[in-house]
């Protein structure tokens, strides 16, 4: 181990929480809303505190020559802090989902048979600018009865550091042992590989951020990771297609927030409506200053400022005012091309036609589906959840937007009378 | 690659098996339910056939040195046979999980949230010698929408070829492609490799068989996997015990049948009850033949014929008749016991204080908890899923017997009227 201070220091990080998380599991619904609540107070209590250290990461972001964008996702002002804020009572008022009782089986002989939700253990969330991440996740983990390891990149260390210190504060003096919530200090990658080799404490690790942080946490680890690699979403406009409400969602999927995973990234048109749609359509996408790339049909159909789509393109995550478009023949070319190169994350069809819907609800293979909506609304505040520690593209355990539920495992709880078995 | 006509061969059948499984994503409960009849009756007509093949295990399993226990565990007689068709009728009747709507969100935006179960895509199956397992899995994979590739032990080749024939002899003529299920034919090591490198075209990974084979499995795979490694199962008998039936009890978790994962490896008894109990309940076990290993307290209750515990017994899986005893002073230490040296997989509380059994189902962290019976229930047959894929000791996914719905994933299905995210 080439550093075997911080090697000790993880391991001691660990080990507490793995302590704390067994009592955090025995908390009642009450107290850990309690928690929630008093972690929203101290933030507003401290927003002078929080929006300084923040200035602190924005200065060092500023001469490191973080893009605009990364600074703005990083920024702290007062109005965030309140979002931060109102998304902790909003956690608050969601349904806690352990101890609930998700079936119940009678058998022949007697037994009964109880599912009973329960906390997963310990959560470990590595992610990257945004400090929002580090109050969100707390209040998803400590709800769900789970003690949380956060380790945040280097460009928002300050902002995560405060946001820690006033959540673990907030932990005080209540039934839930300030050992639940860790904070890994070390911005060294090497902190990220020590971290992912404490399988014998750590439950399942949660990565955030680009795709090259999430490959790096799945290929170093025998803890479950739940992730996302990227977003390659798309949106199908069928020969059926409401061709003004097409016009909104595909405008609302790819302008409304490109820099995101659920925003969309190529659009399909069937052949019947392409030359009504996509004149209109492409001017729309153009006006706010998004490039198109067309297959060679859409640059014969519109003629002007369409870059012509290289193989490349069709699985690409531009996250960024970019988009790839292609004239299909029908719904199952669509379905075929999303299922070829999509990322299984969210698609979309727009459609008046109930059996076209159905047709690709079946057979597109994606965590969210939508039928004349914008792919922008796969996340957890959107879905009812609260929040969200993630988004999974991922089949097991948990798909989509990952709240308290994906935060949660089961136990059988079996009831006899003696029964032994035959 | 070493061996490139293996690899070859296995890219095929995994290629295959996802091309079937697109399709069987859309096979309907009758089909399917059709299919399994099918599969059964063509066991039961062809019962001299699978005699016949599994003779040939045999032969070579007795020539090569098998174990009495092994040779029983491979042996296929008429009885057992039927047994096998028998289980593909009892997953006929079990509620397809496929198309289950598992909640329904309805948003103030007025966007509808439909979580609905789906299959998985392609499941793998290594394992070692009972033949059942085969027809098992291939049952519960069809029922569920997922193909299936089956790779078996050397010990039972004849056999499980010879069953594997025979079903997907059965999908000829069905609306389910035969490649739905496949069979790696290779015995070879080196066969296992190339499959777990097939991350591209399986959805995920069931390992069956001893703990090393599944350790194995776990290191060489980017395709998740579930699994149990081990299982040390205990029996806590509480002061406040009907010893009766504790005695009971024990007796059936640790002697019905010792070589399985959900048989009890260690005892733990309460000191206000060892004294009364201990002497009655040793010596039925050793009546039995069962090795009684024990504690010093244990020790100086039963001075005859009770072998001194080691450091390791507590954490020995004997799948055989040895018991390690240990006298607690109550059930918080019975607890802290099983979850320090216990597998996360079967414990059970024998008492009549409801007290003490919400304390021991609240804190043992396993996935299946038993007041006042044996731990040898823990079993998809006897938990009413029909069969079993195996048992979950994981916390992600799936937790305990696996069967119809731990073989099956979700999608959101989202339907909007032209919403776009504000």
């Amino acid at each position: 181990m080439a550093n075997k201070p911080l090697y000790n220091e993880i391991v001691k990080i660990a080990q507490e929480a793995k302590t704390a998380a067994r009592s955090l599991a025995l908390v009642d619904t009450k107290a850990k809303n309690a928690v929630l609540r008093k972690m929203a107070e101290t933030l507003l209590a401290n927003k002078a505190t929080l929006i300084r250290e923040n200035a602190k990461d924005l200065k060092a972001g500023r001469a490191g020559g973080l893009s605009k964008a990364l600074l703005d996702r990083l920024m702290l002002d007062e109005k965030r802090v309140e979002g931060m804020a109102k998304c902790l009572m909003d956690t608050l008022a969601i349904k806690d989902p352990v101890g609930q009782v998700m079936e119940t089986i009678k058998r022949p002989n007697g037994l009964v048979i109880k599912k009973v939700r329960t906390p997963i253990g310990v959560i470990g969330i590595i992610y990257e600018a945004r400090p929002n991440v580090t109050s969100d996740c707390v209040g998803l983990c400590i709800k769900s009865g789970n003690a949380v390891i956060l380790k945040g990149g280097k460009e928002a260390y300050y902002s995560n550091k405060a946001i820690y210190e006033l959540l673990r504060r907030a932990l005080r003096g209540t039934g839930i042992p300030t050992g639940a919530i860790q904070f890994v200090a070390s911005t060294d990658r090497e902190a990220v590989k020590i971290l992912l080799q404490m399988d014998r404490y750590i439950d399942m690790i949660v990565p955030r951020g680009g795709e090259g942080l999430i490959r790096f946490v799945a290929g170093h680890t025998r803890i479950p990771v739940v992730k996302h690699y990227k977003g390659v979403c798309h949106t199908y406009v069928d020969k059926d297609a409401d061709l003004n409400m097409a016009r909104a969602i595909c405008y609302n999927a790819k302008v409304q927030r490109p820099g995101v995973c659920n925003a969309m990234e190529t659009m399909l048109v069937h052949k019947d409506c392409a030359r009504r749609f996509l004149p209109v359509m492409i001017h729309d996408l153009q006006n706010a200053g998004v490039e198109v790339r067309g297959c060679p049909v859409t640059r014969r159909i519109v003629n002007g400022g369409v870059k012509a789509a290289q193989a490349q393109d069709w699985s690409e995550e531009y996250l960024d005012l970019i988009l790839a478009v292609k004239v299909v023949n029908g719904t199952q070319e669509a379905i075929d091309h999303i299922n070829t190169y999509g990322s299984q994350h969210s698609d979309a069809i727009v459609t008046e036609n109930q059996k076209a819907a159905d047709q690709f609800f079946k057979s597109v293979d994606s965590a969210c589906l939508y039928v004349n909506a914008s792919t922008r609304f796969t996340d957890g505040f959107e879905f009812g959840f609260g929040a969200e520690v993630g988004i999974s593209t991922d089949k097991l355990h948990v798909r989509g937007p990952m709240a308290l539920e994906g935060l949660t495992t089961y136990k059988y709880e079996i009831y006899g009378k003696g029964q032994i078995r035959q």
